[in-house]
């Protein structure tokens, strides 16, 4: 009895979290994507205060008590379960450091976007160093109040994929690294040859945004519970699982771009779409963690959209739609779209080489945060390593150890999560293999449905209550392993390539 | 020493409540806007979430402590009085309820709004005759909580017009009904003919949207400050001094309606966007009243852009944009959009008669909350008004007593503010001609700014710090009067229906 009514009331409190947070990412929204010009620095005092209630709100007292009163029960139901250790983990996140020392941090990393704002545009690493290295110090600090076990790089990778360790990544990085670059080597014998150019084609964006609604909306993403603007850089956002929206950026002569970014998008969406209404007000109405989500909208975006069946069905659609494609044959408009290119920008990065720079990104983070090489020797191993793995070499900083924003913000341990997004694809794709044997039949016929479904009955509708690495398990039988992906790309690329 | 920190510590609280206000602006204007359909009701219950927030912070002990503290002060500076008078002003006036009964009507208050909808769906006042009745009780009995001197209904109306009494209202509504009523008489036995079918050529949306827009830009709404977007209903927002935002309606075949509507909006937005920065965290930063902010609004859109000289510099304008216009001679035009044509519906009636609309309101609402004329009586009476003053007489409740919302959610006194409006607009305007003795010539030339300086400096600037009728007085040195606004009525329609 008295349990029930205290659940009961966690519930009211988490629910007042939701709440405000929705009211946060509404006001972020706006920010980015309608707010006038003048309106940026209020808004930004209003999204400050909001994000100071959330956080009293996480770390509260009252907080405390909920969570140490359900940490007695050791038969909790497994939803009640995932929601304390929700909590648990956020709380202890930010009471575990100094309150002096969290604050000294906050005011640093924000000056460190600044400075490292300035250190690109002026091409100089020097300006953003200082910075850097004191946001790596902090962040060594925060790692010993945090505690951890065999390597302090475990402690930040668990804040973004909960379960997974340096040991796990070292093992399927490795084996990914070698594949990708074994591929590489066999698509640079290869005499296939791409035309990229096709691509260029100039369509206005009416257009484009036309028909890539047309495509979201064949893929089931609910326009009557979300919707698709323009901003700089395209992101998605919630607002309870009813109203997900995505934003997208379009160029004039590059369509393609414009459309897999809000396949990617819509991925995420999707995702968020399908979490149950039974989930609010417990913390976990949302994906299972980044790499879980990025498994979702690379699903979208590369396995899908980048395949052959996808186009089968889509491109004569689009050659309807944008008559300038008429004359150009399918399989060079298939080539062109899965070209392979190494290149120095993560985010411009081809669908095979784009792991690669989140490997160089991981390997450097885990040697700096334990002590192995300096801030100061960033831009020489950055340097080296893109040269080792990808065969160029940036000719400055701005296109090399500068190009990020994350490490500005401290974000140490978020990079893996993209290249785990792309290992839990493939191997989400195997068993839907297994599971749905006419697969690439019903692609072929535009039955987006059952894919959808399936990554539905899977994986959408347990939010967070599953840890990344349970769930992976408990769809898949197995655990994380690089293997599906490689045949992936093996497979694709031999068709591709003729290798 | 104690006094200064006390009030920083104050104006720290009014900021919170400011910042929270701000969010729901937002989260209201995007639910209005942009929100698709299924997150409605998610994005009500946080709205709801934030009212309930705001309303513990706006009659809370700590608000409570500010309120007592200051009040002892008698040589407050008139900011800080201003401030100490509104925060308690909205404290008393939830807290004298007691907290039960504020509940129950909240409740009755928001099933009477469905029941009004489908009464007037149906077309069957006997549908909403139940709910009123209990509204206008509850009502009665809150008054006698609030307390009252001359008139019960003196203490609604000072909830939207400080300091404006019936004894007043009587007075200044006989006199501008009478002058109008007599008007009406002159002009119906006038010989001109007015064409109102000029103004239907048909002008696509986006042409419309840009004249709108370049009209706004010309009278000084600040877009570097705020946006313009369709809605339904147009309205006016604020989040804060540097984000307000106008909506639209525009109709194909009737651009003259979304043209004065967005000057309309633009003159409550720009009336929000020359509030001084001063004026944030004290509850002040806002127009002094419904009634000056409705005179500012309707300075621009019918003093201003109803007018002679406000044509005289647009109108070639106009007929660049839309060469529609091109043969359309300026006298027919200037007539077709001062047209007076008594009318059932309020918001669509012409500049003359809108006052007759507000002044049977304004008695009707009197007698009820004195308990003159009982709720079942309402649809005769309204009637019988409507036959008097407007000659006019409407056939079913549905374009009689049910076409307006306000009613059911309590609004008594809501009504009075927008003919005080005209009254206030009237006397600014007599003021204006004094200081700006070309004040014609300037709007020829199309120098705006000269009215907007003008309404900054005496009226904007000040936001809520002072009560309408000590502004009227500070500004002219008159009270309210209903004399200017008959000077200017008579003097319009003389020249239009050549009287």
């Amino acid at each position: 009895m008295e349990f029930e009514k205290k659940l009961e009331e966690f519930k009211e409190y988490l629910r007042k979290i939701e709440y405000l947070g929705c009211a946060t990412s509404v006001l972020y929204w706006d920010l980015r994507v309608y707010a006038p010009k003048k309106g940026v620095p209020y808004r930004s005092d209003v999204l400050g205060y909001l994000s100071g209630e959330l956080y009293k709100l996480a770390t509260s007292n009252e907080m405390k008590g909920f969570i140490d009163y359900f940490s007695k029960f050791d038969d909790l139901d497994i939803v009640t379960k995932a929601m304390v250790e929700e909590a648990k983990k956020e709380y202890d996140q930010t009471k575990k450091i100094p309150e002096d020392k969290y604050r000294e941090f906050t005011v640093l990393a924000s000056n460190a976007e600044s400075a490292w704002q300035e250190a690109k545009e002026k091409n100089d690493f020097s300006i953003f160093q200082p910075y850097l290295e004191k946001i790596v110090e902090f962040k060594k600090e925060f790692i010993e109040y945090w505690g951890y076990k065999d390597n302090k790089y475990d402690t930040l990778l668990d804040f973004f994929e909960p379960g997974i360790t340096v040991e796990k990544l070292d093992q399927v990085f490795k084996e990914l690294r070698d594949a990708i670059i074994d591929l590489l080597n066999k698509i640079n014998k290869s005499s296939v040859k791409v035309d990229k150019s096709i691509l260029t084609k100039e369509i206005d964006i009416p257009r484009q945004d036309k028909f890539s609604k047309e495509v979201l909306e064949k893929l089931e993403y609910d326009f009557e519970a979300g919707r698709v603007d323009e901003t700089e850089h395209p992101f998605t956002i919630e607002f309870g699982n009813k109203d997900v929206r995505i934003t997208t950026h379009y160029f004039k002569d590059n369509f393609i771009s414009g459309l897999l970014s809000n396949i990617h998008e819509g991925g995420h969406a999707i995702y968020e779409q399908d979490i149950p209404d039974s989930l609010r007000a417990t913390g976990l109405a949302s994906g299972a963690s980044m790499g879980i989500h990025e498994s979702q909208s690379r699903f979208y975006e590369n396995i899908l959209a980048r395949g052959k069946e996808f186009w089968k069905y889509f491109y004569p659609i689009l050659q309807e739609r944008f008559p300038e494609y008429k004359e150009v044959p399918f399989a060079e408009f298939f080539k062109a779209i899965n070209l392979v290119e190494p290149s120095l920008i993560r985010t411009e990065a081809d669908e095979l080489t784009y792991s690669l720079h989140i490997i160089i990104r991981y390997e450097i983070e885990k040697m700096l945060i334990n002590g192995q090489i300096e801030v100061k020797d960033l831009p020489k191993i950055w340097n080296e390593k893109y040269k080792e793995y990808l065969g160029v070499e940036p000719s400055t900083d701005a296109e090399g150890v500068l190009q990020d924003v994350h490490w500005a913000g401290g974000d140490f341990g978020y990079f893996p999560s993209y290249a785990l997004g792309n290992l839990y694809g493939a191997q989400f794709l195997n068993k839907m293999r297994e599971d749905i044997k006419d697969l690439d039949e019903q692609i072929e016929k535009g039955n987006f449905g059952v894919i959808h479904n399936w990554l539905k009955e899977n994986i959408h509708k347990h939010g967070s209550v599953y840890k990344p690495s349970e769930l992976i398990k408990m769809v898949t039988g197995e655990e994380l392993t690089a293997k599906y992906f490689i045949d992936y790309l093996n497979k694709k690329y031999a068709e591709v390539y003729d290798i």
